[in-house]
């Protein structure tokens, strides 16, 4: 069975400024992979979703750059956020397009910036979602990534009971979302069984749109009148974002639902949610570091280093990040490197 | 009595790479100062020296760069070193241009790139200097910096019997110079009340020459040969550098010699020898960072960050060195900028 397939493609490349920037941000980059991670992201859905099956919704500013990313994509498929208002109203935004080709669709959303290892295994995790969604149709299922280490700078997941199982993959009740905890909290989680949470969700249409009529009844509202008379036209689109609250989607329907199911899923996914994230999935030299571009290093250990055109030469410095973009040279320890989007933020 | 002024303005710029480089090293370049190091220096000799008796020793490369730095200076009194070969043979050839106007001069020896913050104190040390050489034509005098901190960069000098006072100043016999120490002998040499090696330096022409003759005889022939029959041609100006040996004045001279005399000054001298020198004599914020240019920082203290065009951004990052130049970006730890010069010789 087909799915429809929503990526989230918002982000503002504000976490790995300055490489990444609003106009050229994250997804549209390749960080040494050799294809974008928006494209790469598009193509792990082969044999998922057909190319007409796939939704792309992001800001007026980089939708044409995706375009020439992902050619195969009908035009009409780029759902443009006039302005970016979190994911619920993503997601409803897209749920609503969804609806309208087929009411009873399986609907999946990923985050257009998001590494996957093994695709392979990653397809095998929504095949089976899907499987489970048509002898559940009511569920609302999130892909939980199992932990290698006690990572703050994610959500986690309390799983429960096994509703369904086969060949290895399992979808269990969820117990409990979870903040980001400190790194005690974290070695507990990862002692008691949680996961990751990816934001990563694959639901029927009809089950996240009565989610958000029970949850987040305004909202529902708000997306239903974008197509209460006829066609979605541009001027009811910017209604419903310059009127809509910014609420997670996490925050506004997870947490809150009964009937959330989470699969556990290992298939090398890393959100590279900073530079410290994407010093660990790139290759490192003898010495631990990581190196972009034209670098040079004396005595020099652990430290992610990113030129896009002068040389960078670090001596002597340890667990370091040091970036040059096009307009900014960036210095901050790794261990801070979740703070480098608030600082981005700052300076724009 | 007017002096003949020596400025050893050939520097590579490595201790400051990558703002300073081989085509703009740090002697033409001002630092936050107003004017460029060589033009201060310049200025510095006001009353000392006439411009037409000043004489600039450089590599050919920047020999223009320092016209247009000193436009006062007559064209031939920059005497152009086809390769560097360290400060004896720098300081003989010079000697012997002085020697050709006036075998008796007083002739001065000063670096182009050392931060001076009180010239009337330095011009006095040294009007003081040209009245001991008056009574005591034979003596060597060197400048000796009192510390006020035990510095690891510096040679030192270790001063003997008082031969001369005046108005606060004195001239000591010296009884030792000593190579760059520990800290902690460092420590040991401020109690003792030895001198920092500054490579200022003051005598007559006629004795110093006389000191290559006894010390550094071969060197003697060579530059002696370059004046032998006639006019010093850029021919025998390239086969003496090309054939000398590359000794410094202290080993060569200085640390042989048993005239050799000290004058104690106290002029705000900084020789600016890295980016941790130039840190500590430039203004710095609250968290004692020293920024020049487009610098932000966030939570972060004691760095010197040197921007030429992109905004320099640190968070939480301490005691670094970072350094925008054209085509290099530098970050080293301040208590190992001492080893850049080592690596901008090897990057090139």
């Amino acid at each position: 069975m087909a799915i429809h397939a929503v990526i989230m493609a918002g982000g503002r490349g504000e976490r790995l400024w300055p490489f990444s920037k609003p106009d050229m941000p994250k997804q549209l980059h390749a960080f040494g992979t050799g294809k974008s991670l928006i494209r790469s992201t598009f193509e792990r859905l082969d044999g998922l979703a057909e190319a007409s099956s796939v939704y792309v919704v992001t800001g007026a500013d980089i939708a044409g750059r995706i375009r020439e990313h992902l050619p195969e994509l009908p035009a009409e498929n780029i759902l443009i956020e006039p302005v970016g208002k979190n994911t619920a109203p993503c997601i409803a935004y897209a749920a609503l397009h969804i609806l309208r080709k087929d009411p009873e669709a399986v609907m999946a959303v990923f985050p257009a910036d998001h590494l996957v290892g093994d695709p392979g295994r990653f397809r095998e995790a929504i095949s089976f979602g899907v499987e489970v969604l048509a002898a559940r149709p009511e569920l609302l299922i999130t892909l939980g990534m199992v932990p290698d280490h006690p990572e703050t700078g994610y959500g986690y997941i309390a799983p429960g009971e096994v509703l369904d199982e086969e060949a290895g993959l399992r979808v269990h009740r969820v117990l409990a979302f979870r903040e980001k905890p400190d790194e005690a909290r974290a070695r507990d989680y990862i002692g008691s069984g949680y996961l990751w949470n990816a934001g990563m969700f694959l639901w029927r249409v009809d089950a996240i749109l009565e989610a958000f009529r029970k949850h987040l009844p305004v909202m529902y509202g708000q997306v239903m009148d974008m197509a209460s008379e006829g066609p979605i036209t541009p001027a009811r689109v910017n209604e419903f974002y310059y009127t809509v609250d910014p609420i997670s989607i996490d925050y506004g329907i997870m947490e809150k639902a009964s009937n959330v199911s989470v699969i556990p899923a290992e298939f090398g996914w890393n959100d590279i949610g900073s530079w410290d994230a994407l010093g660990k999935v790139l290759p490192r030299d003898d010495a631990g570091n990581t190196c972009q571009g034209s670098v040079v290093t004396e005595d020099a250990r652990g430290n992610v280093a990113w030129s896009t055109g002068k040389k960078i030469v670090l001596i002597g410095v340890e667990d370091l990040v040091v970036v040059e973009g096009d307009d900014a040279i960036l210095v901050v320890p790794r261990r801070r490197s979740q703070d480098v989007g608030k600082l981005a933020r700052k300076l724009k």
